[in-house]
């Protein structure tokens, strides 16, 4: 499962899928790019294409950027975990580990905290008792994670994550480039913007898909 | 080693120096945000800085935005090996593990490797023997890198990173976000941008970094 290779995200039926897409594509002699070509523009990200990192439509053009980012990795992370069962989604490689489903609901956590920090422009760690009650064994994972997030199926964490999406997707395209270019102290209580930020939550997806994939090789056969 | 918190990435030294420069700035009453507001801009990623993700001097907009992020994910990589000694660097987890040492050199060929295929335009593996003799150990990473990449210290890993670095560098500032908005087939066979290919190469770093982690935790005391 190494990221490196240009096919290596291959997964038979999608690409089936988009391979006849692709076929008609040629068949009718208009690749993507010549029609994009003709009508004067480069292709934008799509939900059949998450291979163009861009603008996209509804957001400003470097939320949009970054949300091509985050879509792109999301799908990624999917792409690892969606075939596990409960019993690997539990699974402790040893007694310090975080299972893989922990950290699936960590990513949806983590999500969560920077839409309060950045959209509702609150204090790291201000928010509500209620919300803390729902999400802080998440943030942090370890022990309490270990007891509390377990037997819960993929779709429980797939949609827990699409659930925290759809209310970021909503809070950026309300938003616009001098938004995510705001800046307070944060990391390291240095200057950080929100383009910062947002990319952090972006690349911590890759950071625990990383652990993800350690662990999915290791799984009891 | 949890990158969720603000201030996860606290290092001591580094840390002493920053809070003085920032108390120093305090002091006089002027944060770089003001300044930046009186000056009607926003403030820009510096090598003291790296948490403003955005446009870079030297580099065209979509292009700088891309290795400001880049620059960020490469120095929290750092962060998490620059004290290893040679023994940490070829510590085996288990008989598939790869070491973290080995994971920096795949890191470097990673980087290498799409020099060739975005900046030379090259299809992918298709470089000559020598390259590929310097690189494809690293680049496939398993038995032979278990076997061939060792004894090495931190900065043989972390100068071969910046000389290949050096290199992306250079070759950014000489194109424009024309270029990075480029596509042709990759991943899945869909059209990719070179943008898409770079951010790859950017998340693929906190990939590493997450099982890079995982090991530190489990390094022989």
């Amino acid at each position: 499962m190494n990221q490196l290779e240009p096919n290596n995200q291959i997964n038979t039926r999608k690409n089936r899928r988009r391979f006849l897409k692709k076929s008609a594509f040629f068949t009718a002699g208009l690749t993507t790019s010549v029609l994009a070509s003709l009508a004067g523009t480069v292709p934008a990200q799509t939900d059949d294409n998450l291979y163009i990192i861009g603008e996209k439509k509804g957001y400003s053009p470097k939320i949009g950027t970054l949300l091509s980012m985050m879509t792109m990795m999301r799908e990624w992370v999917i792409e690892v975990v969606k075939g596990l069962s409960i019993e690997q989604l539990d699974f402790q490689i040893d007694d310090q580990s975080n299972s893989i489903g922990a950290m699936l609901m960590h990513l949806a956590a983590t999500e969560r905290y920077y839409q309060l920090n950045t959209f509702d422009e609150m204090e790291w760690g201000t928010w509500g008792e209620e919300i803390k009650k729902e999400w802080d064994v998440a943030s942090g994972l370890g022990e309490e994670a270990r007891m509390q997030i377990k037997g819960n199926d993929i779709d429980y964490y797939l949609s827990a994550l699409e659930k925290v999406r759809s209310v970021t997707k909503k809070e950026f395209a309300k938003r616009d480039d001098e938004w995510i270019m705001k800046s307070e102290p944060f990391f390291d209580g240095q200057l950080t913007n929100n383009y910062c930020k947002w990319f952090h939550v972006c690349e911590h997806e890759s950071n625990h898909s990383g652990q993800m994939k350690f662990i999915f090789k290791r799984l009891p056969k």
